[in-house]
């Protein structure tokens, strides 16, 4: 195996907006297989708002991505080698592979892929993390129940849009907060969302007023800052904020609390921190309901795929910050 | 009764700290008794900081109190006369009677106190809804367990003072957080903590560092501001912050949310909202309870009361926001 296998490194902590000097791209010969070992070829890289997270020099839930290592991306590939009982060569993979072209592993945290269940992108969005994110979120940290009004924020993200569906099958009133009257189209029509929320034609507040009467029982945020002070002044008697990110935040230099936060007095309410690692051992029933709800057609799952190469990833992580996506945003590797 | 009924009134909404022409001190004949009502002549006002809340136009978990109208207080005092079935002449009785020399009532909400348990202002306090904010806020909403480490801020304040004690009697690592050398001592001394933080000479974060080594599993946050930022920064995971006020933000224009909120998702943590009235139908089991600690001697009630007559009122409010008191703050009215 002598392919060269082309890599985005980490160059330098950004401030604000990663920008192309942040990153370097570089190549060395692909990894080989050997005693328990694979070697995975990158078909599809997931591209998430916590990535930017990774990227600070303090540490979260997870180490920060050390400068000069390949950036951390979850990824799917097929096996192109194994020397590993566990996995066979065209076995199609899931893993923390990296933005890179191939990578090698012993298999720890790498999931066998399905395919006959789904397509193997689905892994990367309602079947994967993002899909287990809403599900837990909604149904362990958000207690939702039939009747509730539900407000989701980023509602056209790969975490929101799958939110919302999930709420909805389980007899919420569902409201979606997107940016740009295109995806609040796409929440109400394919993803059959109540009420649609486009933030930055609407007024938020007036609009909340209109579309939960009666308050906001769960919210599930997304995005923090303004959006998230407009929700909090609206909740009802014992709501519930399940905060799973907060990507207007993400590149600002100092983060902005929520100025509302008092109304979880007023409301009696909780906001909740969540991570979806936290439930792993729950993840095949979640999936096997995801992909059941799949099946029968009440979940759509939507990927935003880009074709390209590598060295597009800087560019294609600046789309999910400009809020140019529907769906889970992927960047498909091209090998050729 | 020819009794003058001295009363203090909200005339102006305050911006920041109220002031003097913020009140107006007013006198009209003392009420009388009537069929159905008894006439408490009021001997302790409760001194809260939610008060400045009250005072502000925008409706919170209470109606604002209106221009012009006697400032709404709980107090306590003995029933001077009564046509009322349940009321007789010199019970002891704790209600909403609001800033003034007399009250009248058909007993909605008045409670009539048990004297042999404990002296009538304890009922302001540690058997008051004071006690019982801590109680209900420590038990149920942080569902403290023996071995968590347990932080108070406002620790010498009359909610702090009691919330760190239960703490202890539940087996917890208890952490104050007080202004000055000298409450630090009374946590400490009189109240048995475990530590204490003098915000205005210590730095929070590095004694946070230093005694709680193993992160915050209870926040107990009665002042918001910087302090809840600095604790957001040490939680440990799954650990419950319980919002029960603010009074560092009370009587800021605008209130500083939480820089740190996302340390909730960090470590998957809850902040939660709490008030006490909720809790009413289990008042009875929880005042027995805490009347049994204080019999035992295994916690200690402290009042800080200051003579004076109704005009003092706003002088007295005042020391709350300046931090003057350490324990429950009342105003021992002066009838002569």
């Amino acid at each position: 195996m002598t392919s060269i296998n082309h890599q985005v490194r980490l160059a330098a902590r950004p401030t604000g907006l990663p920008k192309a000097s942040d990153w370097e791209v570089t190549s060395e010969p692909a990894p080989t297989a050997g005693p328990g070992r694979f070697v995975v070829a990158i078909s599809h890289l997931s591209v998430d708002p916590a990535m930017r997270g990774w990227m600070n020099a303090a540490a979260s839930y997870v180490p920060p991505v050390e400068l000069g290592a390949v950036m951390r991306a979850g990824a799917i590939g097929q096996v192109m080698a194994s020397e590993h009982p566990g996995f066979a060569v065209s076995d199609y993979v899931y893993g923390a592979f990296g933005v890179q072209e191939y990578a090698s592993s012993e298999g720890s945290g790498v999931i066998k892929l399905d395919t006959s269940l789904a397509e193997p992108t689905t892994y990367l969005g309602a079947l994967g993390m993002p899909g287990l994110t809403a599900y837990f979120a909604l149904l362990d940290v958000g207690r939702i129940k039939e009747g509730d009004t539900v407000v989701v924020s980023g509602a056209g993200g790969a975490v929101g849009s799958v939110a919302g569906q999930i709420a909805k099958l389980k007899g919420c009133r569902v409201i979606g907060i997107a940016g740009g009257q295109e995806k609040c189209r796409t929440l109400l029509e394919d993803f059959g969302f109540d009420a649609a929320i486009d933030y930055k034609s609407e007024n938020l507040r007036t609009a909340l007023r209109e579309h939960a009467p009666r308050g906001v029982n769960v919210y599930f945020d997304n995005v923090g800052g303004d959006t998230l002070d407009a929700v909090l002044a609206r909740l009802a008697l014992g709501a519930r904020v399940i905060i799973c990110g907060a990507v207007s935040q993400y590149n600002a230099e100092q983060v902005r609390g929520p100025a509302n936060y008092l109304m979880l007095l007023v409301a009696r309410a909780s906001m909740t921190g969540m991570l979806v690692f936290d439930y792993q051992d729950r993840f095949p029933q979640a999936m096997a309901e995801l992909a059941q709800w799949l099946r029968d057609g009440r979940l759509v799952a939507r990927e935003h795929i880009v074709d390209g190469s590598i060295g597009d990833f800087p560019d294609v992580l600046l789309m999910l910050f400009a809020g140019q996506n529907t769906g889970k945003l992927i960047l498909a590797i091209d090998h050729s």
